[in-house]
């Protein structure tokens, strides 16, 4: 098994349900331009409000991916 | 565009539901009191146990609003 | 009243579907072996990905519980 | 039981004594306009010094407390 | 010289110019109904940008004030 | 010397008199089921509020003992 | 309003003049290769020092931008 | 899949060779006595100096099991 | 001397044998794609566990570059 | 009133009696030789164990004191 | 290149008018007894009110130097 | 046994070796000039790079050493 290296990026998923969908959200969105997604960490909850009420919950995560062999 | 300042309360918001709904709780018992809410960011997730299992979730956060132009 | 000792055990649930399942589930599986469960706070949150999706949600916890009295 | 609502105030304590001390004054000034104190949490400890000892112990404290049903 | 209490408030002071004059600007709002105002700490430094420049320092700070003797 | 390992657990204890004897009250609690205890950190201090004075301080503490070799 | 999701990236901006400028800096760099800027947040400022003096100031901050919708 | 619980358990590992042998000691220590072992993360690295020289690296680590289905 | 901006990208280097190889094999890794390499920062030190033993030695680092004039 | 410089000192001061005695023995350690003590602020709270009681309470604290005018 | 060792000394730099300048104010004053200045990084920034202004800015640094060979 | 005074100082050792080697090329450097050396802790890994590899490891640490009773 060899030394393999990841990186990590950095991205704020956002949803007007609920933490986790948010979560998910910013998940499905980096899988569009990266593959080999391996883990994820929480790294902020927050949101915005308007109107006296949550408008998104706002999700800092940093996403770990498996960089390819050379 | 004014140098507006804005002033951040700590609340506890609970729920029997979900972490997301211990948040939608604070915010809607502090906007019965506060107005031009903008923003929040959860510091501390925790709870009580009881009889074993979860009895309430309790959620901290930070509540951002903005002070009116004197 | 006397002066209780509380004990902090730590302990990652997991769930599929959201983070407060994970949490209920962690405590689920602490509740098989240690009685007097009081609190938990959670100080992790994490999960691995597959097939571009999230396939656990990961949830780092302290859960606290009361000693017997001796 | 209902979802209960809490505000947390900060407030530094100070006392010529000890770092208890500190902590039961800034409560004891914090019941003079606040009702239903729940539980503190303690942030900082530090101190002035005068002549080379300690002139008062400075502890900073977040206060919890529970907002009234409405 | 008695044990005196403070009580620490949090504000966000901005400042389209730096982050000193956010400071000032946080402080100089606060002070229109707060008084005995004795020190500031900066907990976060962040900002908006709009068409690719700067638009707002967003400085957040505990402003520490002595409350009146009883 | 042998290349020794050590297990931290982590308590909370309690004192209705103060933060150190609830350092100790929970030390000696903790020794009543653990041997080799070598030293102590403190990592947080709380604790209830009753009648708008401190109930019981509550401090949370990493203890540190020498597991006996094999 | 669709559920956006943002990216964040890490650069350093740097300054002889100071820690503003530094800011400024860093983001009319990042601002030739990424458009949707939306904030930024400080995370560590330093410098080097040199003849005994403040070369440069060094302002690490995270600067979040919109991701295109796809 | 199911959905596991995994404990966390606290050690120091020692060695008067290096950091990544006093990890290693510590996992090995720990694995007398705990099966499953997933993985572990350091949390601090000390040691004791003695005739002015490293006596032993003291490694703080948490260490991740999976608990048995029941 | 101009007023660089630097980039900081967060990498993820293994290593079965040590943490100082883990460091190598991430900068070696990383300087296949990006050139200008400044400095790195390491942020955490963990691994997984097979076997009872340490599998891979996983260190996260912060590694910053310069950016070249525009 | 001049721009002063403060310098900061760290020491850890002991005490078999209390946390607060422990900040004063370091105190008076370090007023023998340095003069213009003006603050303290603690850091950390151990001690070591011995015969299952609290042999000393540890208390690391930064002290700051005024450096004089040129 | 010969593997050198430097030295961190914190100090407080103050100023009426700005948090640079309250950084030079330190450099230059600790420039006075320490040669080989190397680096600077800011932990903290408050300062003290007076008459519900700014009166100083506090900004406390560490300073890196070079020690001499031997 | 009386109660000790420590005084803690803070250094960066470097190597082009390993972190470990870094740390007693701290430690070395320090006995030089100070005695009753006691204990370390690391509280930063960090490097330059030049070539694309690992120039020096840079290690800061804390290092408390017992005063001399008086």
């Amino acid at each position: 098994m060899a030394d393999n290296t990841y990186k990590v990026t950095e991205v704020v998923g956002t949803s007007t349900e609920s933490i986790h969908q948010a979560v998910r959200n910013g998940v499905a969105k980096t899988a569009e331009t990266v593959r080999n997604l391996d883990w994820f960490e929480v790294t902020n909850i927050r949101g915005h409000l308007q109107d006296n009420e949550v408008g998104h919950f706002q999700v800092t995560m940093k996403i770990g991916f498996r960089l390819d062999e050379t």
